[in-house]
This record gives C-alpha cells, sequence and structure tokens, in this order.
C-alpha cells in the first residue's frame, strides 16, 4: 500500500519548518551513507560494484529508503570517459544549499542536541578545503594497520552501525520539530509526519514506519521517541555496531557515527559531568549551583 | 617572565569576535576536561581527591592552564553541609551564556568546520534534559562490563586524550578568525591573539606559546596551525589517546574526544568520501560534477 506523500503541516510556517529539519535529516543521512562507503572501502578495500551489491542487499531491510537505493545505482554506474566507476572520478568536495546548516543553526538556538546533523554539515565543509587536505595528509599521520578481521562481520557491523547511527540521527530531528512545536504554539502530528516522509521525499526510509505507529499508540510519546522505540533492536543492533568501529591502530574518520553513538550515551547517562562543569562556573563567579540533594529550581550560593 | 595579557586586535569588532571565538575554545576546553574526570571516575571509580591530585599533576606540563588548575580545586574542595566533595553535590545539568553557541553558529555560517566547539554545546543541551535523561538510563542499554586494564596506563591515555583533542579544538578556532578575517578584511594578529590569551583570559594555556612561536616564525602559517606545529608530539601522544577509547563493552559519552579524532582523521584525510555524496546530488538533479581527473572548477555534466 502506497503512503500518503502529503498532509497539512501547520500554521505559520510550520510546514516549512518541518522541511527544513527533513533535510537536515536527509544530510545526516546522506554523511552516514559516505562514512558506511569509506569504512569498506578503507578498511576492506572494495571496489565500486562490490558495494553498489551490498547497499542493493541493504535495501531490503531495515535500512532501505530512497537514498540507500540510489546509493547502490551510483556505485554500479560506470563513466562513459574512463569506464571506471562513476564515483572513482567524482571530485570528493561537496557545497550545501544551507538547510542541514539552519537545522543546526536552529538546534543550537533552541538549545536541542542535535549534533549528527551538524556534524554531517561541518563533513562538508572539510571535504571543500581539497586542497589543504591533501597537504595535511603528507605531514599528520594516523595508524596504518590494515584490518585483518572478518569481511563479513565488519560488513554486517557497518551496516549496524549505520541502522543506529540513523536512530540517532532522527530521534535528534524529532526532539527539534518538538521544542519548535512548543515555542511556535504549533500541534505538530508527528505519526503523520513520519508517514508523508515515509511516502514521498528524499528520505523515504522503511523504518519511519516504526515511529508512525509509536505515535499512533502515543501521541505524546516522550522526547527521543525513535531511539525509544526501537530500543530493543538497537539494543542488540548496538552490540555490533560497537564493533564497527575498528581497532584503534585501524582508522578511518566517521564523524556521525561517533557522534551518534556519543549522542546515544549521552541520553542514556542519568549522570552526565556537567555537574564540574557547573564547579568551573562557581569559580568564575556565577555563584549558584544546583544540588543533587535538593528539589530542582532550589540554587545554593557557593562559599567558595 | 609573565605574557602580555592585553593587544589591539583590530577595526569593526574584530576584538569582539576574537573574543567570542575565545570563549567558543573554552567552551570546548571545559566540555573536554568533563569528559576526562567522567572517564577516570566511571570507568576507574576514581574518588575527587585523587582525580584532584591528577589535575594538579596535568597542571605542571603541557595541560597547563587555568581551567585545569581551578578542576584540580574543585574537585579536592569540599561541600560544608554534607563534607561529601562538593562536585559530587552539584547537579549535572549546564546551562549556556550563548558564547559558545555563537561560535558554533557563525562556524556553520562560514562554512568553517568546528565541531568539536559545537559538540560542547551541544553537550551543555544534553545536560540540561536530566529528568528524560533519568528516564532514559532505565530503558536505554549499553556494555557494562567493567574496565580490567592498567589504571595508569588508562590515566596516561585520557591525558593524551585531551591533549590531542585540545589541539585540534583550538585548530578550529583558528581556522575559523582566519576565515572571518578574510570575510571582514580584517589584519589579525595570530601569534598575538595566543599571546594574549597566554597572558590573562579564561584560557592562558600553556601550550598557547607554542602557537605563538609557529606565528613568529611564519605569520601567514596554513590553516590549522595548531595541529601542524604538534605534529611530532600529537602524533605519538594519539598513539596512546586512542588507547583511551575503551573496548567497545566498556563505553561512557565522550562526544568532544571523539568528534576531536574525527577531525583530525578527517583533515588528514587526501580523499574524504564526499564524492560518494555529490553522486547523490546529481541523481538529485544537480547535473554538474568535478572530476578527479580535470582541474578544480572544470564542472562536468552529468549524463545520469
Amino acid at each position: 500500500m502506497a503512503c500518503r506523500c502529503a498532509a497539512y503541516i501547520g500554521e505559520n510556517g510550520a510546514g516549512h519548518y518541518v522541511k527544513m529539519c527533513h533535510n537536515g535529516i536527509e544530510y545526516g543521512d546522506m554523511q552516514m551513507i559516505c562514512e558506511a562507503y569509506a569504512l569498506m572501502k578503507g578498511l576492506l578495500g572494495m571496489k565500486a560494484p562490490e558495494m553498489g551489491a551490498i547497499f542493493t542487499e541493504w535495501n531490503q531491510g531495515m535500512l532501505g529508503s530512497f537514498l540507500i537505493e540510489i546509493t547502490a545505482d551510483i556505485l554500479k554506474q560506470k563513466d562513459p570517459v574512463t569506464k571506471k566507476p562513476i564515483v572513482d572520478v567524482i571530485l570528493d568536495t561537496a557545497g550545501q544549499k544551507g538547510t542541514g546548516k539552519w537545522t543546526s543553526v536552529n538546534a543550537l538556538d533552541m538549545g536541542v542536541p542535535a549534533p549528527t546533523i551538524a556534524e554531517s554539515v561541518f563533513a562538508r565543509c572539510l571535504s571543500a578545503v581539497k586542497e589543504e587536505r591533501v597537504a595535511a595528509s603528507k605531514i599528520l599521520k594516523g595508524p596504518k594497520k590494515k584490518y585483518r578481521g572478518s569481511k563479513t562481520a565488519l560488513v554486517k557491523a557497518i551496516h549496524d552501525a549505520l541502522y543506529c547511527s540513523k536512530i540517532c540521527s532522527y530521534a535528534q530531528g524529532f526532539q527539534l520539530m518538538r521544542e519548535a512545536q512548543k515555542e511556535y504554539k504549533w500541534q505538530l502530528n508527528f505519526g503523520e509526519i513520519a508517514q508523508i516522509w515515509r511516502g514521498g521525499c528524499i528520505i523515504r526510509a522503511t523504518f519511519l514506519q516504526k515511529i508512525t505507529e509509536a505515535y499512533a499508540k502515543n501521541p505524546a510519546l516522550a522526547n527521543c521517541s525513535s531511539i525509544r522505540i526501537s530500543t530493543r533492536r538497537c539494543r542488540r543492533r548496538r552490540r555490533t555496531g560497537a564493533r564497527s568501529s575498528p581497532s584503534p591502530r585501524v582508522r578511518r574518520a566517521r564523524p556521525t557515527f561517533s557522534s551518534s553513538l556519543a549522542y546515544y550515551d549521552g541520553y542514556r547517562s542519568a549522570r552526565l559531568p556537567a555537574n564540574l562543569l557547573q564547579g568551573h562556573a562557581i569559580f568564575f563567579g556565577a555563584h549558584t549551583y544546583e544540588r543533587t540533594d535538593q528539589p530542582r529550581g532550589n540554587s545554593t550560593t557557593s562559599t567558595g
């Protein structure tokens, strides 16, 4: 059954806002796919058509989406001039049209953590300074050992890391829309948003169906819904996903994978080290702080 | 010899801009210190006074700075009410006054990668949703194995990870000022900026002296100078720094450490996977791309 691909979102620019968040998530998706590709290419030496076949396979499962589908197509396509895979002749510098940046800036303004989306924007910025990177590559060194483990296991781990990172990134996007809803007094229907993103847009990810179902059950679902609804699966996959972190001496940059994992680990921490940061603030002259043994909102005056 | 702590920076808000970047770097420094603390506390079960002694020791070396010094003081201080270490009774939620956010937003606007600084802002945002985190900690699980390696080795690795992350973060800040200089037609003296930050401000980091010296040798020093000048030391430390990444089953959130390492690995990559991202863009309808076998600036029309 085809999904609906359009709906009325709300007043005063709500539709534009939701579209912006969609694009921020899309930036994240694209960068994560690039990281999966870079790990397979860099650590396993896989060629473009072989990776294309892997993406075709992934497109049948939980990762199924428009971007995974076209990634498979791109990887299989040949350059008419050189007959090499087209992806091997495209320069590795990406620009941006701004919507991923707007999402990141807005997240910063709203005080909502959206680190995966921001990392995907910064990854494009870093790709743009090609000449500098080429120069730096001759000076700055890193571990050079080759990956010697099982190829099948690493490909599976990369799949799982991609899937779990995706969940974290979507959670950030939905968290941002939730805050925007409060700020702008909208009545967003998150289940419906997930549904139209499933139906017709660039994301079109299979797993959005799970978000729709979760919101159908509970329209006031707590923050980070998409992580929560996928907990069991993510927990299982995360165990293998963690293995996608290659041994310390076999590295490739994977900013959105790392950032998503840090987000997950931070969000599931009842206690974060921000108490020390508050300690710093006391020293700077902000002479009140909240205590663990007092209700929130009660400020204590520092004697320090 | 005491360093100068003030200087004329430039016209049209240059001083304000440089101060903003200082604060962005300071946000990064504070968060990195929190991550070092969280790793020692969480993985090694170290108590506040013991960690205080470690920070006092670190303050004598390459990490020497005002923030490391006051961290030691805070960790040694007792709460007058409960007689517990003060840091243990402070609530783990941090606010922000905005300057770290401004730096991150401006980096996004300028297209300069400053992921470590942005992660430090997002870490504060995540700390603020305490109730959500407490709820999530009961649902979202992660690896639970205890760290069983050498304590001394791990503490040393945390030191090195902190130092290398700091280099990456400062590099981002200087890269941002360099772009701002072009944008606003300033004539910034980066060596002098490093010197006044060394002399009197919240950062006051010993290793800024190396940045000053590097700019004294070469005022037109290429981007990411602070990484480059510290290459040899960083390379050596990075090897151990990488070890601070505990085994996959022993995890704590360390967003700025991860982000700095991804930045380092990205910056030293002559080839990043953004070519695949350009492949995506071709599919979306942006029908030109640059090729690896053509000079930059020559666009090729896609036949796809």
